[in-house]
């Protein structure tokens, strides 16, 4: 894709973008599973077992909205380097500190599952949790903006694909942003957004729509 | 395999399938790898430690059970990523459901090994683990016919290899629905028949028995 | 590689190995890495942390055993990956067997470290670990030898070579059924052994001499 | 890129980079990911959560040197694979005990967390994670100078490129060493500079330099 050849200045820094997607695909993929280890089971006691698996429903909200955040931010990242025709070295390290931000993940969901007992340690689960979300989020964006603007998107993709995922990826920003506010008032109301931000992002409502005109119109 | 060129409106949607793959294989191999976190070793004390290490078994046989599965798990999605020719959007989301319910079955491993002394808490832990394997079998089977729906799959591939496949995945459903039942009365002789299941899914008796009758007609 | 048009009935059961290498190397690396778990540090207590750092050498020597295993196992592992042309259904389930028993080493490793205080314990856990490292050999070796039973070996490749493998494969089973013997009387010399055969196997003596020869000629 | 023919002496040892790239990718993305393992939340308590968090702060800076080590040595690796042509039997041996200090580092970064309280303690636990930096970035860089004496380089990179990268691997090891020192009279000292070692070699100074120059330039 891309034409430079062995005398054009940009190759110096033109990197294949095969290790950094392999890379990225381990980090996702065990940020994603070692959160089951903080699926604790009760231990048996004369207390009826699946009353107190009920209890624990904070611990798996918890781990539905890490997963399905990972697994969202996968979705996202996966599409960037379809688009990529070539990374850079700055690019790798703005790769390097998103999955910095995803392998930390599974504390801030510890401390959310943890400490839902009482209001002051909660509110400041949420805030932490809500802040790696940001994060996550802020650094898939830098990463897709560093991309446009250094060029390393391939000129094949049409400005119309570019466009999408550029309106897709930004206002989930603000979104993240406007739930921390809300976590600092009401911790547990801001993790079900976060649920919902992450479900609506995952679930293609856009790509269903899309499909859904074609066929009409096919 | 697609033809598909930069005009057509299917090609908006279409990706590469290597992400999905390699995200995949890492969810598998580290779900059956994490396994082993729960392979306790007896404590030093006066008692024998191998009588203590007989004494697990239920343990080991859990282990056996999940490995086995994700392992026949990972055959099956392998061959159906053989047979794609290229992945949208709703086809990775459902992918993304099918490792959500590989990379939680850790938890109710767990479960299976430490709740055997207990007949109530052993008739929950089995249906949990009966419900994850269900689901597990079930969108493997979605993710088939989402790709046979739409037309992802490779136009090379005769139609006899295509229906070789989907008489293999749909009748597991049927089979995991009958041991969850089964596991509500005899809890752990749905364990044996999970185990059964696995391996005789595992052990290609169809590959066996073709590469025998090829041999003879040659 | 393979010459198999469509119409080869062979065909049918032939896959390409890049899944079965992906997942195999998730597995190897997972099971590489995890064995980090059971270094635990001494706690903080009156007594100076660096006699007791000292004092856990066997769980090093365990640690060191077994990742040099491991590593020995994914050298050989690659080459055999090398030389295929294609899979076949047979052979991921090999594959997977072996997969199982490398997953599962991290536990006898712990065993190793934690039963050196009492001989009974010891010689049982030393067998263990030697039955699994006997097991991982084994079925690298039964890789291998399908492998070239069914052709699935690129036609490329000299006989040279693959002599070369077949040759270096098959001893390892003996030298472990021995150590294994051994380690019933004489535990420690056992894993010494086995620390032993991992170095030797990982060295490349055969390398380093057919290089020192290659260049003498040139 | 290697146009050694059949016959070519050098062919029998020559293999492909991808699984020793995908091995080396697993290690380095689980060694990273293990880390957070070792983030523990405070107990909930009478005392306040956020001063028991801020109280924390060394276990979180020994993650992020961890991180950021692994994070640079990644891209340190991924840059010599990139140039690689192709792997020997050695090589890939050099690899891999460069793999084994990777994956051993959890060890030290723990020890790092937990000895602060005790300034003996906390000398050793400083000096052992400094030498296992230093055989990190030692055996990175054995395996550069390995691949270039062995003419394992691909020929159409230039010779500026593999000179640059000589010079910036090679410095690392005497700042190491230097710091190691250091540390022994001043641990937290050192730890500090390992942080900004790392932070240094990730934030790419040079490329940033270099692409000023090329927009002045052009």
């Amino acid at each position: 894709m891309s034409n430079a050849g062995p005398d054009d200045p940009r190759r110096r820094i033109s990197l294949r973008t095969t290790r950094m997607e392999a890379f990225s695909d381990g980090i996702f993929a065990i940020a994603a599973t070692l959160l089951v280890l903080d699926l604790m089971i009760p231990a048996v006691t004369s207390k009826d077992v699946s009353h107190q698996l009920v209890e624990q429903w904070p611990t798996y909200v918890a781990y539905l909205v890490s997963f399905a955040t990972i697994g969202n931010a996968w979705l996202n990242h996966s599409v960037i380097t379809e688009y990529l025709a070539r990374a850079d070295a700055i690019l790798l390290r703005l790769n390097l500190a998103l999955l910095f931000f995803l392998s930390v993940l599974p504390f801030p969901t510890h401390m959310l599952a943890e400490y839902r007992s009482n209001q002051g340690d909660e509110r400041i689960a949420v805030t932490v949790y809500g802040l790696n979300l940001l994060a996550i989020s802020g650094f898939i964006s830098i990463v897709w903006h560093y991309a446009l603007w250094q060029r390393l998107v391939g000129r094949d993709n049409s400005d119309e694909d570019v466009r999408a995922l550029t309106s897709k990826l930004d206002p989930s920003l603000v979104s993240y942003a406007v739930v921390i506010g809300i976590g600092l008032l009401r911790p547990w109301i801001a993790v079900l957004f976060y649920l919902v931000i992450a479900l609506f992002m995952i679930i293609p409502f856009r790509a269903v729509l899309r499909e859904a005109r074609r066929r009409r119109g096919s």
